[in-house]
């Protein structure tokens, strides 16, 4: 597998071509971006911490029957993906109130929510990534059909019960998470980008503590000590 | 029908008890505001034009089976309506892109949508009517069932047949419009509200010229002249 040229740099990882043209490798940055990349900072060390992260969930997700793009590690910050065809919608999938959900809809910050929220962000940098409606989808014909919105409903929500259930005994909670998805060289959609603490949020169960970028976006603490908690209770877990 | 007390005051209109517990009294204003009611202003005869165009279209569409909770008009600008438990979403319907729709995702000014687009959004001044996918009507409580989601959309849909049709005839370009609906005493669905050029948009199928609150937000021109318009032309495919 060779490094071949950077296709594209994003806020957190940049993505190399390889001289298999199905095969990407992704490397991890230490950027660090809040509301709408208003905000910006670095974190040594962070780039790799998410990239194990991932690496982990990727794998847990795996052995529960969803397809993701990842197919190894190859340095701390560096992860092999397959290529994807990317869904330009992040989906995000909520047991918690808390963030914009709060003010945008007036929901107390810590709500339990009754059922696992699953919404549809347009992933747009210049429109701010608005909310959007299944119909809204399909007119901006970010998916082939309707019944794709619901495989990426289904999708987001099993996944939900695999990571709600496995961070639980990481003793923590899993707030809300972001996740985006591709179609394989075969078209099916798989599970692609990160899963990260700078793309979930995590609360401590028994102190509400919070390990996730909600610390870097309101000041609260030192991002890089939250994320190796993070990656060392997901290797006890683990083994 | 004897009008009672005022029991709420809106931005356009205000509602009055009767001697029937099930009846209101609605009386349209002539106060304008947009953006968030930021905007203010009043003109002389416009809530008489509203009330005068709603009923023609509330009578249309009790003619073509949809249950309104339309009277009778008893003044130019008072019209007795069923009491509604009002569900706290507006329902928009749109045939062509513009407005915030255009701002949100970008979508270019006057583009024709390739199916009516429903849009729901949570009424709630304080947090500026956001925009709420169906999951979020639930977890807000605005239905009692996911059912009646569908219900809204299917009614929206239905309304809009009718609506462009009907106004087809009369030279305009039904672009898109705002309802909102409650359930009356025996729990059915009914449309409730207005449906006047406060709360459509009205392009001339000629000219493209605009004969709705566009006028006011945008300061293009006289509202009385177009609203009055837009009655002449109802009353000319109506006879
Ligand atoms: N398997 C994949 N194939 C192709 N592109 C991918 C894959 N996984 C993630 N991407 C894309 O790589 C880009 C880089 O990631 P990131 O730095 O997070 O970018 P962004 O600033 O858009 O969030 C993103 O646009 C993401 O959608
Ligand atoms: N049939 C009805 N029964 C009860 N309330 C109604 C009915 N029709 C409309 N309303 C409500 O009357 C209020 C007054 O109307 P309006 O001035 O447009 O208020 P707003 O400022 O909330 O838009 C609105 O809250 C509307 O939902
Ligand atoms: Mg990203
Ligand atoms: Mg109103």
């Amino acid at each position: 597998m060779k490094k071949r040229e950077l296709l594209y740099e994003g806020k957190a990882k940049k993505i190399y071509k390889t001289d298999d043209e199905n095969i990407f490798i992704a490397e991890f940055k230490d950027d660090l971006t809040a509301f709408d990349a208003q905000k910006r900072s670095q974190a040594q060390g962070k780039g790799a911490l998410n990239c194990q992260i991932s690496a982990h969930l990727f794998k847990l997700l795996e052995n529960h029957g969803i397809k993701t793009h990842f197919v190894e590690c190859i340095s701390d910050h560096e992860m092999v993906i397959k290529k994807a065809d990317m869904i330009m919608i992040e989906i995000v999938v909520r047991n918690i109130a808390t963030g914009s959900l709060t003010k945008r809809l007036g929901i107390p910050d810590g709500t339990v929510l009754p059922f696992a929220l699953v919404e549809f962000y347009y992933k747009n940098d210049e429109l701010h990534d608005p909310l959007i409606n299944d119909e809204h989808a399909l007119i901006l014909e970010l998916v082939d059909h309707e019944s794709e919105l619901e495989e990426l409903k289904r999708l987001g929500r099993e996944i939900n019960v695999v990571l709600k259930s496995f961070f639980d005994k990481a003793n923590l909670n899993l707030v809300d998470f972001k996740v985006e998805f591709g179609k394989d060289s075969e078209g099916n959609i798989i599970l692609a980008d990160e899963i990260s603490p700078d793309s979930c949020r995590f609360w401590d169960k028994t102190s509400g503590e919070k390990l996730d970028k909600d610390l870097f976006r309101h000041d609260l603490g030192d991002v890089k000590v939250a994320y190796e908690e993070v990656l060392n209770r997901i290797q006890k877990v683990m083994s």
